[in-house]
């Protein structure tokens, strides 16, 4: 994650000479953060944005300002196409109550999704990312079963680096050390992906996580460990339809889980769109109610002003704001309402595709 | 396009015996009014949502709040691989001063590269849609020639319904008949494209347009004239690349124009951030001014109140108002800035690719 663009630049003028061809995906109102050096041409890239990604009113959880999205890029080594996706997922402020759990669902199917239908002439698909779930979560489970991807880590032949291979680890300077007391070890929550299409197969022959601070300096490279994969790539005689991928029992299992989880969410949305609209309506209200009293001022009916100016006009401001606020939230969480509805859909033709095919 | 998610259901009812299968795209605060009715099985289906489209705060310009998209659903009819787009690009309000048209490149540019990215499994693939666009605009050729459309009107072998093939026409009892005061027959902006890739070939035998009034009613069916096309699909012997498309010297042009386009739409954005940057900072001074002021009375500084209460609060509530209100503006203003830059720089390394090819 490069978030500003000036930092894309300084890296890009320093890695030129080993990775000539890079690309930055710009969006939202900081960026995606997303960008990716290579040392062979890019062909062509595609960059999807979520249709959730948080709340903008949470100042504190940026997420909503980067516009979180994925990115394509397509590569081409000896011959071989490669759809390299990167990405970043809404974070978990919190595992116990995880307000932002259907949002990071709606973003692990619309990957997913975008993966699938986008990958249809790649040879080897590769997707690497912060994905802000545990290994076991249900969206990396989704995103695994419905994407077809296998997980480098469990898939290495080698490995090296952190304890289970943790990139969010509590020796980092930078981690809230109160947020990983129950998880000693650190957590997983940054991925390398794969899967091979058509006559192709890979391996993961290594997989490194880079541990604690850079050579030569006394701050870690990030704020998260780096994660690199060694792989293997071969040219197979006939089609593959090799790897297993999750079964499609345990993947009706896992779409019902995560359905059931958008659902929750679908709900609560609902609740807070009809909150804010009611805010909406009493706001309305009282300023029609202080207009009235105000006209029956002006007409007379009142031989002296009931009220001191002061506070009366307070509190007209007071509710223009309230109303304009409330408006405004009624508005996103209609938006948010449609998107988790839209994704449930998808979710219940899937499970019914699925329990057809079995 | 369906605009109320009820008048969809109310279709569906209806038109379920000869068109058993259907999809609803939501989007956004209304809903992108994208759906499809199909006699065949609706096998998949993805959402891209454009990202650009219009200003939240040109309220009476209400494309903001549609979350205008792109939807694709993929149909298999006797073995052929169907990818079926349909969208709804951002309207011109006025084709003088067409503020939106950097917004409706960057819509018809998302709209060609999601086509192309998606498409690579299909045989063949359809587009259908409003585009908002006259058949000789740069976002029309852009489209024709990135991703390869031929254009059903032009390409069809028999043509029945208005002339010219226009669907916006001044009979229809919807239209603002001063907008077409230049063009009185028309205009025609609903289209139907396609491309057949592998070894298939598509001709279009026949096109239709409706032309005024519903049968038995006194209404048209529609505020545009609906576009109907038959077309011949045939399996051929050997791959096709057949179909000539756009020449690739002209195609630099119409990405270079499209480019310059873009570039005047990114200055504007530029302009209109600054603006609203610096309104946001004066409203903050103002604010800071005022609290200075109070901070000095409450100290005791000035013997007696410089200013009458009642002015001095407005004042207040009207720096703050103005300080969100800008600020708002400013954000989404980078926003726009930010994929303004993603769209130009995808143009220019398009052109890049094609200008290396020749």
């Amino acid at each position: 994650q490069v978030w500003s663009e000036q930092d894309y630049s300084d890296l890009k003028a320093r890695l030129e000479s080993c990775y000539p061809f890079s690309h930055y995906f710009r969006s939202g109102v900081i960026g995606s953060g997303l960008c990716v050096f290579s040392r062979f041409p890019i062909l062509d890239t595609l960059l999807y944005q979520y249709s959730l990604n948080g709340y903008p009113y949470m100042l504190q959880h940026g997420d909503w300002f980067c516009g979180k999205s994925v990115g394509l890029v397509i590569i081409k080594i000896s011959g071989i196409i490669f759809n390299v996706y990167v990405t970043h997922l809404h974070a978990e402020y919190s595992r116990e109550k995880d307000a932002y759990l259907p949002h990071r669902l709606v973003q692990a199917w619309e990957l997913a999704q975008f993966i699938r239908h986008t990958s249809k002439a790649a040879d080897v698909v590769l997707l690497g990312g912060d994905l802000n779930m545990h290994p076991e979560d249900v969206g990396v489970r989704l995103l695994r079963g419905w994407a077809g991807l296998q997980d480098a880590f469990t898939e290495a032949t080698r490995f090296e680096g952190c304890e289970g291979g943790c990139t969010l680890i509590p020796n980092n300077c930078f981690t809230v050390k109160s947020e990983l007391l129950p998880f000693p070890l650190g957590i997983r929550i940054d991925y390398i992906l794969y899967k091979a299409i058509s006559s192709f197969t890979v391996k993961c022959e290594e997989l490194k996580t880079t541990t604690g601070t850079a050579p030569g300096v006394d701050i870690p490279f990030s704020d998260h460990e780096a994660v690199m994969a060694t792989l293997h790539i071969q040219r197979q005689g006939q089609a593959a339809g090799g790897h297993p991928g999750t079964t499609e029992p345990t993947l009706v299992d896992v779409v019902t889980e995560a359905r059931t989880e958008v659902g929750m969410g679908l709900r609560a949305a609902r609740r807070q769109r009809y909150s804010s609209g009611r805010m909406a309506v009493l706001a309305l209200l009282l300023l029609l109610l202080q207009a009235a009293a105000a006209l029956g001022t002006l007409a007379g009916l009142a031989a002296e002003q009931p009220f001191p100016k002061l506070s009366f006009s307070l509190l007209a401001f007071l509710a223009i704001g309230v109303l304009l606020l409330a408006a405004g939230l009624h508005l996103f969480h209609t938006m948010e309402v449609k998107m988790l509805q839209g994704t449930e859909e998808q979710l219940r033709l899937a499970l019914r595709a699925l329990q057809e095919r079995l």
